[in-house]
């Protein structure tokens, strides 16, 4: 049985912030760190897809990397991103940080192709080399399916830690969850189910927007821990409510929800809002959407 | 607002049950509605998908309609399923069995490629036309995919009572949810993710399984609501690996699991385990599987 | 070896005339059938999806059936369409037509989440069943998808004529064209594939359009008879130019381009617009635009 | 209007030889190239998806670009791959080989949820800074869907040359196949659909096929030319029957079918038959099969 820490809780999907150049800009990675720590999060989970991870160059992750580990210290459970299109930059990435301080590798199999014979062999492959516990991880809109049977079929490999399993389909959902065991840890995730998932049994669930309001989402957790439904209920109302009304067109343009998060953590005196290439920032109008969602939910953000 | 009685808890969808000539078993309708009854039901779904409805002839299903509701007598909700591919049969069904003891009708729209703009206008023709308040009824599997939005325009209108909204996405499920409010009733449906949806603040849960094992549904739902969230978990749990368990290939041959809950009403003593036409029933070896999956399990039929 | 009548060339889908109170216009239907078999079409192809079949009750269908067999007297090879979503509809729609001249019947499988082995089942027992020879029929919009291989295992049956194939996927048409010989005739299907499913070796081609605009595609067959491949291409991108034009916003309504085509038949004088209630017609603005592209392709209606 | 040479004929996509330590085989890789440009091509299509492209580090990226170049020499219009998901790497790629003697750059936008806004800013920003014409890329199983429109819309940039059009939907392929003019070229794609193409006004074609068979796919196009339908049909057919034949597992789990070309390729004693990583190699017996077939169709490789 593999050992590893327990995630447990809010899982934020750190973003990356860049400079006006383009660059990654470390200090504020490390700023990004050291404000997710200040509230009682679950772990990190560094370089997934809300950080646009697919969109940066190897050396620029390598940066993130060694940035968001030395951050964290090893105060939190932090489990680092190496999906990589090419295999061979996913064992290099392995190579390159293995001495950094994290607890895992999550890996998101990007070829969106292939047969689960062929991703069977890949993971298992993977997991014989990574030098730290592997994370499964996949996405409902980024990768191939991966059913709860593919899932139950890896979960006893000695080294892999268990999975992230991203996907709006409950049923699905529910039954990876029930795979949860000691030495097989599963991590849910979009927001807007977090509640859902914890009733299903989930301990810990992730969201990119656990970067930018880790609060809201730690507050459904801990209202749902405490047994107080109704009150996890009404937070997470609030919270959808809330995303509703910063659905701006950004999120369609980018897929990812990275714009609108870094535009709130800008206001948060975080980061800047800045994307990286293909993806766009907000207009100044859906700045001002964000705004008067979040002076119409002032609770959103603690004072 | 609409004035219909408000259904509460889980909402069998009815099975049809047949004779070995491929009549429908109007006896064995009384019985199964009887049966149902003799539980603490919030409702029942009559002609709902569950029901073969789309591969019954117009006559059968007026006799079906004749007798659920003569059985019910209106002792529980129920809602009678008007739901044919051409408009004029709804019309002419309305009209046949208008003076049938039900609360109200739903309708599915079967055509799969009408745009959004047509649905709203078929379904305000309908409310329009509808001896008794209508439910819009949508199912993820059989229908073009109905957004919160659309459900949203059309609840204001004053002879629409609700939505049953089946669709295994949580996040689309959770956001109709939160649409319901004194007038409009929500309905959500897939026996798999009962606690997930009791958990966003549904009222009341559909499935066709609810006509083979209310019991098991009943008991999610009494102890979520007795605020008993690990005991609600823990019933969940034990009927998804049921469901796991007796996942034949019937299922996938005919996409309903009519022909398993009717094998189960068999064993119950409660209908026959005949299906319509290119439905196909259970093989030896399938039924053997659901006769051990309730020896493993026996406590999903209590004695 | 099944013997029944070669279709060979053009062969329009018919679409069905309605008066103002929404009733089948039997005499139109008789004028568009002498109309269209004063062209050189290679068949009729009657009741199928571009006739609104779906929304038009059991009795409007019957009527139907009457008129165009009537009309067309044996002349043209006719197929007439037997496609309920009930299978007991379709069988008592055989009974109900057996005396009428038409060449055999067609039926699509309306059930979009049947298994391969069940719809296997369900043509071998109507073709066990059918009066006539019967065709299968299917296409990617309405049904679920048939492979080629599907088509392979049952075009053996004795009482199955052929298939009409529509999808717009040119490699799985291309497969199924493959499959023709004697006592397996293969349909081709979507205006704007023609001249490609002609060159893959499809001796049949139908379309709704046809109903409208029999010349049009009449002209690339023939020139592509003749081998004027370079006169065929021509004639193509013509119809297809034209079809971009006219795209109004009632075929992405309807998802049928049955509105067009009545208000150009209405423009030649052969029936009226009317459309079957959830279908709407065109709006004045669309068909102004439907009258420009007329003119700026004059040659699509000969004078 | 932009110059570049014209692109007509079959254009393989060339495969990557590797050897039995993974490292891409140069050798190899300047052999294929010179048996390709002993046949009548029309171009050559150098890391496209056939050549495990997205598989390979950047490093061997560049190794083939280099090595590929230099075998052609010119000769032949060759396009080079420069499709990474990190806009940064295509970016730097354009740097490091604007030496090399290529016709031009094609990249496949992989990511697969970029609005089409800002996949036209993408290739917008592209041609601006690519050092030869673009030409865009896409294909229906590795992109998002670009439908003809878009392509209409981008064609008009001075540095856009063409696009590949793999889709295996005939209508969209026929209408972008009608937007080529001077100074924009289309190259459709597949096999199975080369002849369909072809009649469509097609000019160019491409599939990794054409690596290993070339002769097969000249066969049909050259008869095409020539006016003989029915030769090139049935060359095509024969082309169909082949591949339907050779249909291993192994395309099922790579997807591509680039190891029953390195095999092919092998037998030819042009490269060995090595897969990078998760792909895999034709099992002996699936080796069986590709043998027994061209045993049946002698005349697919001529000797």
């Amino acid at each position: 049985m593999i050992e590893t820490r327990p995630v447990e809780g809010i899982v934020p999907v750190v973003v990356t912030p860049f400079d006006d150049h383009g660059e990654v800009d470390l200090t504020a990675v490390e700023r990004l760190v050291g404000f997710l720590n200040s509230k009682s999060i679950g772990g990190l989970w560094v370089l997934g897809t809300g950080s646009e991870d697919m969109n940066l160059s190897y050396e620029k992750r390598l940066r993130i990397a060694r940035m968001a580990c030395a951050a964290n210290a090893g105060k939190t459970p932090l489990i680092l991103g190496a999906g990589f299109f090419a295999m061979e930059d996913t064992l290099a990435f392995f190579e390159d940080t293995k001495d950094l301080a994290c607890d895992g590798y999550h890996v998101m199999p990007y070829h969106p192709l292939l047969s689960l014979e062929r991703l069977e062999w890949f993971y298992t492959e993977l997991a014989d080399r990574c030098p730290r516990p592997l994370w499964m991880y996949t996405s409902g809109n980024w990768a191939r399916p991966i059913p709860p049977e593919f899932v139950a079929r890896l979960k006893g490999h000695p080294n892999i830690a268990g999975i992230k399993y991203s996907n709006s389909n409950a049923v699905l959902a529910g039954k990876v969850i029930n795979l949860a065991e000691p030495g097989f840890q599963v991590i849910t995730a979009v927001a807007a189910q977090l509640l859902a998932s914890l009733a299903m049994g989930a301990r810990a669930h992730t969201s990119s927007l656990g970067s930018a309001l880790p609060e809201a989402m730690i507050a459904v957790y801990e209202l749902f821990l405490q047994g107080d439904i109704q009150g996890a209920r009404a937070a997470q109302r609030t919270l959808v409510e809330f995303l509703s009304l910063t659905a701006t067109c950004a999120k369609t343009d980018n897929f990812l929800t990275g714009a609108e998060e870094k535009y709130i953590l800008s206001l948060r005196g975080i980061c800047g809002p800045r994307m990286s290439s293909y993806y766009r920032e907000l207009t100044e109008r859906e700045q001002a959407v964000v705004r008067k969602a979040l002076s119409l939910y002032p609770g959103i953000v603690p004072v």
